[in-house]
């Protein structure tokens, strides 16, 4: 996901200095006109703003706060955007350390796939004080079709992108019993697809999912089943945190586990489908 | 429902004899141009087509094999529709029925609220022998917007109908989940919906139940809670007999079904969301 | 399980006329000394008692209601003990059909394997008048170790019935979870038997379900997992039907039914445990 | 916990140093004839053995590794006991930190509340290399009735600690769901506990927990329901980890979790019994 909205940045005109683990990903860049840079810390050095693109939480943590982290290096008043799918408590963390010291952060989750960001379709969810979102607009702008604004407390875009991240993974949940439901019942999937497609099943999300769930076709993978737990697993955490009962998140990650622990965590998280295709007996294809 | 559903096929030109149990209600069709029925097989004496619309799979047996019914008096050739909401168990006893008496079966069922039967909206799952199902266009044209043939069994669209309605309460069970998520974390219910009705939640499904949920407006009801639980048994009783585990209609029908044991029977189905509120401890309102 | 309970009842003196389906299994009885009887009619005609052992409601209903059934040869004022594990919905059925008769009817389901009632170690669970299960207190006696009584109503013994059935279940499916946990982090399911069966898993549940879970084995089938699922069918249904939801229940509906899907209907109901290890990953075996 | 834990240790002869956040509890224990220390590091402090009971991980990780944590106060060559119930993530680390400083490290978790320890009838579920098991035997018979060797591994015995507590808790959720399908049908609670607990539900959980299921007595707790919670946490993330689907330990949070929500977090968490009455539309009392 990085590589497409650096890629995005440096053709707006904006001067990008580019860090990835992986070295020579950070190269690919610079023939498109980014320096690189060989630690986080050097990537912030005199920076307006350090945009982080990440795995996970533990990435985040290590690019912030790890032997070369940024977070001593970046500039009073400079802004920190975080715009991977992190958990909400590790922005309120992040959101602190900034403030300790005089840094700014906003928190700038995005929806959209790969595809989404070469295409700069992303959208993007921010929150933070209302001038820190204003000063990322050309930013957001040069990288995504749109930018929503989620409140003035960092952690609410994380919460938007979750909720937003577990309607998705529900759709697709629903969908896959709802269709080992059809076939087990000898309705045919197209049939279904038809039929609900024509009626109930309107928008991007229905129609993008319940086509390949109809087609059983789960690879290669948009986004994979193991980052799909992965996100599950951050909805789940704030819920408890907050005490929010979930008992359809509960019901995602015991299907998306059981994805994961049968091997297939890098088929697409709609390969939920397969799994409860499986769990009714039927063929996985 | 069967209420605007019979007053179109009047207005349609067709000759309809009226049966309802409470009189009344058959001769209010009667300032249409109905004629009345004392009994189902009263109305069925004589007809062509004969329409069910009715609460549950109980009141269809009553009409059709009850004291009353009309079972044997329905014309050899001529066709039961059934347009309610049944069990797939039903509709394949209903099948083998009719055709044991030479009469012909035609399964129905209709997506859509009664403002939709009213405005000749409604979209209508049919099922059956295809010369059959073509007698019946004409009927459908004058109820509805669309008819879709899920198959020449006519169980087969129950089990579509069924499949929809799993999948419309999957999306309010998730809203639910999703509206308490946010609002026990401080993110406004309006943040919400206009973020990801922006951009993820768009089709009809989404956008009526997310802002019936974000504006926590339960009644009057559309389509009563009870109603949907009801449905969620219909769904669980074919996954039974069919083999299919379906843990979400499984936690959509505990939800459903807590919202009963606790006396919201009577409110719409989206208020599954004011249960998740509850159990997060949240305001109902 | 009828064959060794009406083999006791012989032995104890009683006069018993046997009636099976399947003829054969009624005449092995009468070398035990007891009648045969051609139809559950002729087997009632006559009767003091009759009692009912049968595989579920659909037989149960057969034997009573249907063309050969004994509701109308049964004499006023003799009882009918159903047996059987069957709904509450079908306890409440035939206790108002058999008072409408100037019948008794005492429902006493039991706790116990055939191997149990090899033993006379039933534990029989009694409702009804007070002067009819006490009519009935030297059958029980002659079938089994103990007798129970659950209160004057009938239903109230499926009720405990049903409610010690989802006991143990839970705690199959509750194992099934801990022992795949423990598996898979490299716990030997015989260290854990060992350590928990020394301290918690005391009694007569724990016990044998922990040693089969442990050890993997499912079969021969003491109790199939088909009948399992059937017994939690009943079990959600009484529940659908008084408002009661049951989260725990659903599970355990969920994962057996996964079972019968995949072709593992007839290995014991332990085997639920297998399916946990199935979905972790886990070798079956 | 810890203060009866540590008194034992005291009489049975053992020189202990006591260290708590709270002050005046070590000081308690100086009146039992053990000395006290200031900080953790310091009651380390030429130790042959120290042993840590604590709330949670997060007081375990700030303990150990904290400012005034043991850490490096802690001797080459002895041994850190680690007692409570902590993840088995942080006993993996626990482990391999102080393999690195050359320290021994056993996992020893207990089953039992302070009533146990009081009367040194807790059972230590022990997990580490035999030789620092074996030294620190004489300390667990001063503490404990009994103790299991999980594994070499200490995390072994974590894992078996969490499989316990998630029984135990399976068990209560089970009796909550089954005291709540018997009384909205009438069946009292009192005559289920002696009809089941005559039969199926002997062993000491049953019996404790349906006693105080059936007499609706949640309080004084004797183990709180939000650490019922937390544990239950902890084993949805050691099975996440090792990627074991846990539908019914999902349900069991799910349970407690809006136990926490609606302000019952400080009843004992067999009053998980009583949100499923109240689920049911029962009253609480």
């Amino acid at each position: 996901m990085g590589m497409p909205m650096a890629r995005n940045l440096v053709r707006a005109g904006h001067d990008v200095a580019a860090y990835n683990r992986t070295r020579s990903k950070a190269d690919e860049l610079a023939k498109d006109g980014a320096r690189t840079a060989d630690t986080p810390a050097a990537a912030a050095e005199g920076a307006e703003v350090v945009i982080t693109m990440l795995a996970d939480d533990h990435a985040v943590e290590d690019v912030v706060f790890g032997e070369d982290g940024f977070d001593d290096a970046l500039a009073e008043g400079a802004v920190h955007v975080s715009m991977s799918t992190i958990s909400v408590e590790l922005s309120r963390m992040l959101a602190d350390a900034h403030r300790t010291r005089g840094q700014r952060y906003v928190s700038a989750p995005v929806f959209g796939r790969p595809d989404a960001a070469e295409a700069t379709k992303l959208r993007v969810v921010a929150a933070g004080a209302a001038e820190d979102i204003d000063l990322c607009r050309p930013l957001f702008a040069a990288m995504a079709q749109e930018t929503f604004v989620a409140g003035t407390d960092p952690a609410a875009a994380n919460v938007v992108k979750l909720a937003g991240n577990f309607l998705i993974a529900s759709v697709i949940g629903a969908l896959g019993e709802a269709f080992a439901f059809g076939r087990k019942q000898d309705v045919e999937a197209d049939t279904l697809l038809e039929i609900l497609g024509g009626s109930l099943l309107r928008g991007p999300i229905f129609e993008n999912y319940a086509k390949q769930i109809a087609a059983q076709r789960y690879e290669p993978a948009g986004f994979k089943l193991k980052l799909g737990l992965k996100d599950m697993g951050l909805v789940l955490a704030a819920a408890g945190d907050a005490a929010v009962p979930m008992p359809i998140a509960s019901a995602l990650r015991d299907r998306l586990l059981t994805g994961v622990a049968q091997g297939h965590g890098d088929i697409d998280w709609s390969g939920a489908a397969r799994l409860a295709a499986e769990a009714a007996g039927l063929d996985a294809d």
